[in-house]
């Protein structure tokens, strides 16, 4: 590793990110302290890979799973019981340093204690063997759950919250509402016509209006449900044969790596891509009802923008009066070392949606009052969200707050990131790029990088690719220095 | 009550249905025992109502919550904590006995023992804290849960099943796995060629089909996101402004109730159903992929079908190479007296795909083997379903069995059922319909059909409506007699 004394100040990208509120009275300078204690003394202190991955016992309960499901996808059989902390046990015992976590989706560690103790509290379990319809029914401590999952990290001005059951629902109930704040502000005072509300029974105009549409990103993804197919364009294994709106894709302007070598010339690529969006905008024939676009565009190869960028985009889309819709299902709940990735933009007034789900275990979108559809059973459906989640949501926030995971973040993101810069001098990766441990690398080649991820995997580190040829790290926000160190360890022995 | 030697033989509207295969072992005769001795020995005997409702605690919680969500759909706060089998307590100690079960999506009761009992399982508790990305590590026990929940009572031949996380998302990966499957049936044994991968990242034909529909029916409700919501067209207010696809509806036949009274017009009524269907599929501009159907439209009025409507529309499907998907989100897992209601239709083969989710509280589709994708990651997303509920469902199945629920619908469906159609004689209520305990009735117009609701509410029993002006039985599988005379007792009341 780099002595500490040779170690340029690169930190996190966005050096001047605001905290999160809830973290104001506790936030303090990154001590040492924060990542040299290991968050969960019993976890396993280093991999050990017994079998080749996926291994005989894997494979066989794999087989027997194929007849009702399609495994192919399927990595290997995990032992949740056994996985502690930032390590995976699979089901012929090998341990594994964990970079991947359910596709970026554990917060805290497998078998955190806090949720350990959630799951005996006896509202928890009230929650369980109850599942509230919460538009008809929801329980005595459902605003509790709100307050403490929600609001406690609610990007400014953000008062509202819309729960739902999985990242594509809350992408598509966003593009409902913007849809509907639309429609209303261009229908002015007026109630809905009898046309209207005919037509839309039979799919037709103008109460299906077939003129609006949401504005998203080359290389997007946002979920594979119809409405948020539509607006993801990663990869076209998930969208062809479906099919879509005729909804338009802007470029997202494709920065070369490491962002501070090639700043002037990525900032006239970002302010190409801002002209084209607006030329979009100002031009289009379906008028843009909202914009949606990821912090970093995560399934799409984990590419990154600047904050100005992002300030230009929610500028153009102010004054164009179209809603602004910032996707943080990858990228929220901590992991860029910020609770929301987008808190390094800085922007002069919060954006008009935010979704959320993977780490937080519960899903939805924050929103501003203003669009608040004005009837009800607008936004609505039968469960809207799970209570459960929140509840874990809930204990995410604590525990992000106790155990300063947000610093924790900071540090071992800057740490990686240093040291995968310095890598980069000796191994076959490059355009190193990150915000807080939210990194991610590329190799030469999708083969090459393949064979890296199945090597990483043998030898004791389960990593997940994006895009054509990129490595990208999604760590729990409990990963620190010493499991850096073993990743960075066995990326040099794999390419040694 | 009605004295049982009194009592034709109504039992439930098809009495033919087959019994799930899992029941076979089991099924036995309809026993007095079944409903004579309470499911649940300690809850309550009868509503009590001591406040307005919703009352000022309810109220309370409520204005807290309107801060942060629209509170306008909300009946009540509940208590979950104190609520017991059929009956569900409020904010302020009311006491109701809930034939609205939230939305028809609690299957064994309040509180259920067996539920509480799981919950302290050291299995459940590990994927409680342990959330799997199904598609890349499933737990070791998955493929338990995957037999126990899912395979104990698939539809016979439909082997496989894809999880997800609600209603809509089941309708929509039911959606999408007929636009795969008829777009690979149309492209013969060649792979994608360029163009249909390029096109589809634009959103544009070829890759993203836009000759290719999903048919429903008029007044079908299958969800609301993009596509569920293009299928659905229950009430306007649920459409509009919302963009649709141009996907067609075709008529759902429009019956006389009581059917026994209107064979022959209803027989008809069908036929001309079938005959339009028909026409819409051989005429199509755009070729159907598939027809999704609900057994009994619910949101939509509870408006039924013979059997033989059903079967007629799969064969005009099979001949036409359409997919036949019956929404079960609403009828499945046991009200209708099977443990899906298009048991009662005796298909001569398997539905192509099947959707859950509500009480199954596991949401997914059943599909036959060959409708799997030939590629992988085309079904997929990052959760792929919840293996906390999938264990519940697993518990859900298991309780169905040991206490005979689905001879307990049975029973007391036909007891409803008899009670309500003579309660027609006195009371402004018609058009008695129903399956098993899935159960609605007619008042006169919407205005009388909503006080009706509060002024039954007020009494202590929670019901909901659906329709225009109809009224919604959806009990618990735990419901019985007992339950049921006090419902027909306090409509009286109400009515008097």
């Amino acid at each position: 590793m780099i002595p500490a004394i040779l170690r340029k100040n690169i930190t996190t990208r966005w050096s001047t990110t605001s905290r999160v509120r809830y973290l104001a009275s506790v936030a303090s300078p990154i001590k040492e302290a924060v990542t040299s204690s290991a968050f969960f003394p019993d976890e396993p202190t280093k991999p050990n890979v017994v079998t080749a991955i996926p291994g005989p016992a894997s494979k066989k309960i794999m087989s027997r799973l194929d007849k009702y499901q399609d495994t192919r996808s399927i990595f290997f059989i995990a032992d949740f019981a056994k996985s502690k902390g930032n390590y995976i046990v699979d089901a012929d015992g090998n341990t594994l340093l964990d970079v991947f976590a359910q596709i970026a989706s554990i917060p805290i560690g497998y078998n955190n204690p806090a949720f350990l103790a959630l799951s005996q509290e006896p509202a928890f379990q009230t929650a369980l063997a109850n599942r509230a319809a919460l538009g008809v029914n929801p329980n005595i401590d459902w605003v509790d759950s709100v307050e403490k999952a929600f609001m406690a990290v609610a990007p400014k001005g953000m008062t509202n919250v819309f729960t739902v059951m999985c990242g594509s629902c809350a992408n598509e109930n966003a593009f409902k509402t913007a849809f509907m704040y639309k429609a209303a502000k261009r229908r002015g005072d007026r109630d809905f016509n009898l046309e209207e509300l005919n037509s839309c029974m039979k799919n037709e105009a103008p109460g299906s209006p077939d003129d609006m549409s949401i504005l998203s990103f080359n290389q997007a993804f946002h979920g594979r449900l119809f409405g948020s197919l539509t607006a993801t364009a990663s990869k076209a294994i998930h969208k062809v044969d479906i099919p879509a709106f005729d909804w338009p894709k802007a470029p997202f302007p494709q920065l070369k790596y490491p962002l501070e070598d090639h700043k002037e010339h990525n900032k006239q690529v970002e302010q190409a891509a801002l002209n084209q969006v607006e030329f979009m905008i100002t031009t289009a024939k379906k008028p843009i009802a909202g914009v949606v676009i990821e912090p970093i565009q995560s399934e799409g190869g984990d590419n990154h923008a600047s904050p100005e960028f992002f300030r230009g985009l929610q500028a153009i889309c102010q004054k164009n009066d179209v809603l602004f819709i910032v996707d943080e299902v990858q990228t929220g709940v901590g992991a860029t070392g910020t609770f929301w990735a987008h808190e390094a933009w800085q922007l002069p007034t919060p954006p008009d949606m935010v979704t959320f789900s993977k780490k937080f275990q519960a899903a939805g979108f924050f929103l501003s009052p203003r669009l608040r559809p004005a009837q009800a059973y607008r936004l609505y459906n039968t469960w809207m969200g799970d209570p459960v989640r929140a509840m874990q949501a809930a204990a995410i926030v604590q525990e992000i707050k106790d155990k300063q995971l947000l610093q924790n973040v900071q540090d071992v993101g800057s740490y990686l990131q240093e040291n995968l810069t310095e890598m980069t001098k000796s191994a076959p990766i490059e355009n190193i790029r990150g915000q807080g441990a939210f990194i991610a690398f590329d190799l030469p080649d999708g083969k090459k990088r393949d064979s890296f991820l199945m090597d990483m995997r043998q030898r004791g580190v389960n990593i997940g690719g994006c895009g054509d040829r990129t490595v990208r790290l999604r760590p729990m926000l409990t990963f620190q220095r010493h499991h850096a160190d073993i990743l960075l360890d066995t990326m040099k022995e794999s390419f040694a």
